[in-house]
């Protein structure tokens, strides 16, 4: 069925994409999971591109279209590479940068937006800490007022382009005992006194992104650095959690879908006892299965991307697009998997690799159990 | 999720149906349910509405307003009340009008369709026989041709409105061992000497439908009473399977939606250890994970009316949302049993029924197995 | 595999009941479902044959043989019929008598054994209340003292047996505001003054077994009717719920399984397409998982039954073995509903009756729900 | 509950297993991981604690024992640790050495049995092929006559311990055409001329297994190194089927349950939100549904144990222990993981490894599709 999201204008943006992927990704995107990580050069192109800007106004260097339907035709094609890419690039130009437009000082606007929307810098998003997973209420890295400075000391984990990252927006305590109501973001630049990195976390997938421990020892900010109002980091970062899960959701359908086109391929021309394996009963209903999930999924992301392009999005809403193709992603590459028989596990196909980066999406950025937290006190329950 | 599907026309009718039902069904459905059928008098009240009419022209005294979308309010307004009244209903105005509108003989139109859209006369579909099921290819039943008539000998076995329609479209076989090739349609008055009805059929739920075996000895129909062309019934059958299973779809989660809110009313009433049982945390997830997939599925079953309204939807694609739904609707209703606890047994509790009511959907007008096979095939396995 | 539980005794006691089916169950168990109970000349049958004896020490008429295993070939048989015959068997003959035998005082031993191991009298267990369905914590029916008589008042519902039963043990609160440790048993007879019954219950399911509510208003019964202690209604009910939960399991199994039989059998004549239903490779597949699931479930069930023999099963275990069954029950017979087509929706296919009679066994006795939080419990959840 | 499979011998094999598996492989096993193989150092520790002779005679320097519940609880404990060393060593001393005492010349087990005995050679089986996969009857590498021996040719995949066998027993065809049943076994030592292998393969999981490419040019192999009788290969394969699936169920369900442990420790102490992880509600049943699933497994395959111990396992039920202990272990490792949160998806935690290593178990030796086959098969479908 014809998908009524899309106009000309996203198409041709898709295929400059595409296009972008062919040249500057795919014949290096094998060398970036050994690195585990994304180089400088990645980003650059990126920005050469346009790619990075689509969150930031053309003063600073973007292209700001405020339409989000860009950006999610830019995750659809990323992800039909891998998870990773998607996911390095969704923090940087997709969930980083409307803090800094919208809640930002202007020193901080000017001196990073541009070099944000260029690649020249990478930006990271720190909230999750060692011991404190999901609930952000348990945030104990502390910003203490110090002169005209804030001073920062605690440390943050699973940091997605932790270890190439040029600025962090970073959750901090400002009051103590307050919960989630007692947090302040705050810009840390990377090259700031008693910033610090661990290892890159070797990860079940998706080696291509770099993910690091942060620790912060005595760092000293400006107050200009802190984004938004004090003790108010949890509501806005409120604000831009739909587009955040939004994102996570097209990405992960986009992926499965690419995977199982794939799959469907392999099933129809690897043949076992005379026939195609797709062929054979069990296996045909299970594709039969599998395409409706997507279909059905799609219908749902697309009328989440529509309204979110309307401004009408709620979190809510959004919660049950990302904790929901989180898991048909799951179910669905699993699937395929086991209908690649041994190859499927051989990290050379690319079934293999995708069921690995695929497995944190049911857990990132809130995991499936929180989303249906969220969606049940919205029932009243 | 704002639905963008229906305006204000659709909205308008909808509560005219609504009203319709509140005064013409609510008082009376318990009687039915007893007496395992509709009465008349509840045909002649929804043709005085204007319900039976909507695929049968003004010429004919029916409303033909050529948008499905009318015919999907009408479903999903009498889902919520049970499964049978949308199945019985939908055969008599949804399934039957649209073979005698576009491939019966004047004769027949003028005959049938007025008393069609008034309800003086009720329609049903004859396909399935008792060694048959699903599969048209087998059908046994034969119309061989006996001067202007055709002469019809067979059984038909599971017809809804079998026990009181007035007119019965009959699929017969015309010509030996073609399989569906061989295949014609006739509509037979209910009043042909040889006709005969066995007894109600006694099923796990709905029993305000009446469903009955059927008997043809030596049926003879004129010729003008076949419909549409020789041995092009499966043909025929295949034009308007994406209405039905599309028609099967919406009623399938209309049906589960009304549940789901009852449901979701008692469990907020309803305590046990102190608290709603919908609070325990295990059935707040439990209701997350449902409303999840109801607005997931709405999403696509929406995107699949529109698509229709267009003259779009493929039957490949009306096959995906009639399994899905009918799965979806069934894994629902047994959590919604479950959250009633004990009550959840009782046939007072509408739950009860609707559980039974529903189970039959993954099997009626093509099961769950036929479906995955028409999807398998058009991916080409 | 065979099964290691049961010695040349059990089977020999198999066939004798077997042989009872036969003759006195099978010819008539249609027209229990009719009357909506057991007629009495069925107890006094059973009784005849010495089925009802099984806990009843020989000194009161019984047979009691001390070795479960007798119980478990009992429901085992029983439940090859149907499932409303094993519970209310069961509740008469497995569940009740132990109280009666262990606990209450001699007056009531003599007066009631006697005539409940010749099924002269039929016994039912009334704890479920309108208001506390599995919550026993909630009982709200009071006994007061009075002279050398309690005094009960309230109500209770969902009791088997209810309709018919001579002899009714009650779970009442002598002291308010203590939850389960204010709670005694009683044994009330059915012609105390005050004593009455609702309607026989309208179930989804189990149409032989006569469910009903049961009403008390200062009935009063001598002190010499308490069973066990005064306030140690639950602890007193705790000891006994391994052998009703394991009893529930051992039913569970053995109705899946026959169904299972009947299914491949109807599976395998039954034909579509040219070939035996069960020969499709997605219905082979789906045998081989439910036979699978039967198998690897009935080595569980066996043990404890072998550990109930030595006296060693847990309740925790025993929870395990009645929600795990009672899940792999109705997702089974959901298959084998599914595998008969259209014919599965028919009540006059034994799986259509089988699958609604199996509905409840994951809500009554404890619903899968309160043995989840049993379990979890025990791991110190 | 107590289990019933194993005497106090088993229990004291099962303190020496453990000790060597504190002593010799947890200091080491992970650096075997960065290796991507076991060292012969490893398997020379094995063979001293008399680990690798539970299926060679005396004579030959094993300890045959005759009773398969050594080689579980070797097996066990084994994985306890991972999937890959009772994989390594299954293959090496409970799978190869039956063919070579029942099946091979007095000059091939007087050479190679003692060998396998110390560890000083280590073993493989190579029945897979890169175009053939779970098809016997498909595979093509040959042996054909060549005076007084075979000369075999082609090429065979997957094939654990694969790297660093010293003696391989290979499926090839002797009877061109004749499906699984042209096939033939023979012994082929691995300084044979002509046989290479790949490079050692990267796996999902399991990385301390060497899994590679095997292939054979011109390998000319004594004719007293044929293994069993000429084309009656896959006849012999299937004597010892059951044992090589029920070690496999053995294994899956032993890692499971270590798993599990250690999970249900971690969301005892890991807390969120206030609480230990595994005392929300949603996850306390999840862990109540975990050990139930992981307790009535158990009792299936100990009750296969004991049958095979017995000499009473058929395959067809040791092809349904096979396939589900996989699903089990698969479902209840990717929970493990979820209870895990972002920790999970880190290669350092123990589950990480776990679940990559288990996917492979519903693949390899038998796919559970296969399983399904055979189950199906034997109901006559």
């Amino acid at each position: 069925m014809r998908r009524n999201v899309y106009d000309d204008d996203h198409e041709v943006f898709r295929q400059a994409v595409r296009e972008f992927v062919r040249r500057e990704v795919l014949p290096h995107v094998d060398d970036w999971a050994v690195d585990k990580g994304l180089p400088r050069s990645f980003w650059l192109a990126a920005g050469r591109q346009g790619l990075l800007g689509l969150e930031i106004p053309a003063g600073y260097g973007g292209s700001e279209a405020g339409d989000f339907r860009f950006n999610a035709v830019l995750m659809e094609e990323l992800a039909a590479v891998n998870m990773a890419l998607p996911s390095c690039v969704g923090i940087h130009a997709d969930i980083v940068p409307p803090y800094l437009v919208h809640l930002a000082s202007p020193e901080v606007r000017s001196e990073w937006l541009p070099r944000l929307s260029t690649g020249e810098a990478v930006a990271a998003m720190a909230m999750t800490e060692p011991g404190a997973g999901s609930d952000l209420g348990a945030v104990a890295t502390s910003a203490v007022p110090d002169g005209d400075h804030y001073r920062i000391n605690g440390s943050k984990t699973f940091i997605t382009n932790g270890h190439t990252a040029d600025l962090i927006v970073v959750a901090a305590r400002t009051t103590p005992d307050a919960g989630p109501k007692g947090l302040t973001l705050f810009a840390v630049p990377a090259d700031t006194p008693g910033f610090g990195r661990g290892r890159k976390l070797d990860k079940v997938g998706q080696p291509e992104s770099d993910t690091a421990e942060l620790f912060f020892e005595d760092v000293r900010v400006p107050k200009s650095y802190m984004i938004g109002e004090l003790d108010r980091g949890f509501m806005h970062m409120m604000t831009w959690l739909p587009q955040e899960r939004l994102s996570a959701a097209v990405t992960n359908l986009a992926h499965a879908r690419q995977m199982v086109d794939e799959t469907l391929r392999y099933a129809t021309e690897r043949t076992a006892f005379g026939r195609p394996v797709g062929a054979f009963q069990a296996n045909k209903f299970l594709f039969a299965d599998i395409v409706t999930r997507l279909d059905v999924t799609q219908a749902y992301v697309d009328q989440c991307v529509l309204a979110h392009t309307r401004g009408e999005l709620t979190p809510v809403d959004a919660a049950k697009a990302k904790w929901w193709t989180a898991q048909v992603q799951n179910e669905v590459l699993d699937h395929c998997l086991q209908l690649h028989g041994g190859a499927g596990y051989m990290n050379e196909y690319r079934i293999a690799r995708a069921w690995r980066d695929a497995r944190v999406t049911r857990i990132w950025a809130g995991s499936n159990e929180i989303m249906k937290e969220i969606i049940g006190r919205d029932l009243g329950l």
